[in-house]
């Protein structure tokens, strides 16, 4: 069998944390000087593995193997949030490169191909899942074009500052990767919640984003009765109470909701809100309900403005602010892989959930068959310093993922001889 | 009887609205240039009336009869909000100049004294209130040390500035005033709702201000399981709806209370809020209805916790903001001076309400027996440049007050004498 080696691992993890280190967590925004000296050692490190390694025109980070295929690909994300945690991503490239090693060192697996990728900019310092889509074909020059991060400079000029602008793109080929995994830290709390080691996903859930803008009157605090206020905020406060009784109505253990924002217009302790605006966000990882709450929302806001149209109160509009996000199956055949890798080493320590983040999977599976897999995050924190993973987890998850790769693999190439 | 001059008081109310006229309303900030040449025309114009006029050591512009006493004072304020409009208190002042000027007309009142006022910074560009604190005997030197506006100009450099430093200030004349006289637009909606034209007002409404912070944890919108949440802004929401239950219990018609302000933070679509604040104001004409809904909101935070604590989730901190304000009542018989003035010449059309909004008359009150009478406000809109009173509103109301300040004048030398 495959085995990886933990203190390699941990000691590539560890190096790797090194670049951008604040505190226990990490501060590596995609192609900041930290971030690209950080890609410059991965590449090396791919190199040293035996991996035709280079960083990409947009900053990927692509070790292609030097077998023929057909080849499992395996990645993530090494750049991270304002505040991040430093296994946020980088511990599933580590994965990939670890697994490559692994299986090189194995009689019974060096001839198969591992590619490992680090996709550029997942977490949108400028341009979210940037890398992955760009590996297959999105069109994101006009991406690119636009992007700024939050100091206002320009990816179009970061990337030509940093050598990469005209470098040539890693693209899909088609015929030769025939499988994408994903091992990431889980980002919540469930595994945890319930003492299991091992999440393998079914699904990355989808989302939708609104903004619901309450217009009413503004008005003096003292001197308007109660009773002929036309309360912005009032009425949103209202409209939530309402929101969450039905959202609970079509909701199952994994929906999720979140009003993340409230402004109320103008914030003045002695003037009644005129205008107040709250953004709302929600995940399932099943179509059918998202569009049935998308529904029941659009419901909510005609009754709402029907029964307050009679009052000449308060209305409400309803702003959709991206286009919606469909949730994306997981292919059932690779997390049976997982799944049975799970199992060999960790006997009823893993469970099937849905990923209730965004991540590259979810871009990658347009061209291929994907998968994920999760290890917990202690406390299910994440996006902050404190976020970690007990190295035990660490551990068993590159075994299983180690496992899972060459059974995907042996699989792989028996079909196609 | 007394008969003001409705072309001149509409001429003086029209000529003080250009000074900072900004379209139809009017930007005129205590002690800013054109604040201060509204004040040296007001002064001209008071001499002109017969009155010993000057703006004293803090910007107040006080004008003495030269009648001898008993003196009714007639006052209210000339600064306006940052967006004001044109009678928020500049409509008394001049009331207060045409009733000097139209008892010195009539032969059975030339002999009476009104003293008319304009108080420095009624509206707290500076800190509020504070030509009335100043006549009653506050220790406002404080107060001016430390006060800057929003553009951080400090108060004293800017008596200093406008060679007001040093002046004397005007003050109480105990034995001369025996009355004060406040005529206000109203500010609210209730006199138009009703069709009425002059509010005859009983108290000026207490007010307390607070702020609720919700102390949750911030977590992942995607990844958190709604059943472990810990969402400070969902508590927050959830309190509120209690909070106006039990507040719709203790209130009456008069009774407000306004969420002004809601921050979440981090604030962000994608984030849990793990901390969330809400602003607080609640206002009543009863003292004892204020202490029940101080005592019932502190009762609704414990419960809160109580009931939090055992699940981990959100705790609730009430922290209150400023010293309370209690509700002072004006004076009856003056009142009764107004109601008889108001039935006489617009029978059935006044009532008697509170004053949801403060005024210097609740500090002038605290050295002599005071009272308020209000115009409606077209809308119910005030600090808003397209605040406005009908003119036959504006014209009732200086004839009411003037017929009820002779009445004052009349019965305060009878018992003297």
């Amino acid at each position: 069998m495959v085995k990886i080696d933990p203190n390699r691992l941990m000691g590539d993890l560890k190096r790797l944390r090194s670049f951008g280190a604040t505190g226990p967590g990490v501060v590596r925004l995609s192609l900041s000087p930290v971030d690209l000296a950080a890609r410059e050692w991965l590449a090396a490190r791919m190199t040293e593995a035996g991996l035709d390694a280079r960083i990409d025109g947009v900053g990927t980070v692509f070790g292609r193997s030097r077998n023929s295929g057909p080849a499992l690909l395996i990645g993530s994300h090494t750049d991270t949030q304002p505040t991040g945690g430093w296994l946020d991503g980088a511990m599933g490239v580590m994965y990939g490169l670890e697994i490559a090693r692994a299986l090189a060192e194995n009689d019974a697996t060096r001839h198969l191909a591992v590619d490992v990728a680090s996709w550029i900019d997942e977490e949108g310092t400028f341009s979210g899942l940037l890398g992955s889509r760009s590996f297959v074909g999105d069109a994101v020059d006009e991406s690119i074009r636009g992007a700024t991060n939050r100091q206002g400079e320009r990816l179009e000029d970061v990337l030509k500052a940093a050598g990469l602008a005209g470098r040539p793109r890693a693209r899909f080929e088609a015929g030769r990767q025939v499988a994408y995994l994903e091992p990431h830290i889980e980002q919540g709390g469930r595994l945890e919640a319930i003492g299991k080691s091992i999440g393998v996903v079914t699904t990355i859930v989808g989302l939708r984003e609104a903004r619901l803008r309450f217009t009413g009157q503004r008005n003096h605090a003292g001197t308007t009765p109660m009773a002929i206020r036309r309360d912005a905020g009032a009425a949103l406060v209202a409209f939530i109470a309402r929101m969450n009784d039905a959202f609970k109505q079509l909701a199952d253990a994994d929906t999720v909701w979140t009003v993340g924002r409230i402004n109320l217009d103008p914030g003045s302790m002695s003037v009644v809100p005129g205008a107040a605006d709250m953004y709302l966000q929600f995940r399932d990882a099943n179509t059918a309900r998202l569009q049935a709450m998308d529904q029941r929302l659009a419901e909510l806001v005609r009754d709402f403005n029907v029964q307050n149209a009679a009052q000449n109160a308060v209305s409400v509009e309803l702003q959709t602010i991206d286009e919606p996000i469909e949730p994306v199956s997981m292919d059932a055949t690779l997390a049976e892989h997982i799944a049975r890798a799970a199992e060999a080493l960790a006997p009823g320590q893993w469970l099937r959930m849905p990923s209730g983040a965004a991540h590259d999977a979810q871009v990658i599976a347009r061209c291929m068959p994907a998968c994920m897999m999760f290890v917990p995050s202690i406390g299910g924190v994440s996006h902050d310093f404190i976020e970690d993973t007990a190295e035990e987890h660490i551990v068993l998850g590159c075994q299983v993922a180690a496992t899972a790769a060459a059974s995907m693999l042996l699989e792989a190439s028996a079909k196609r001889s």
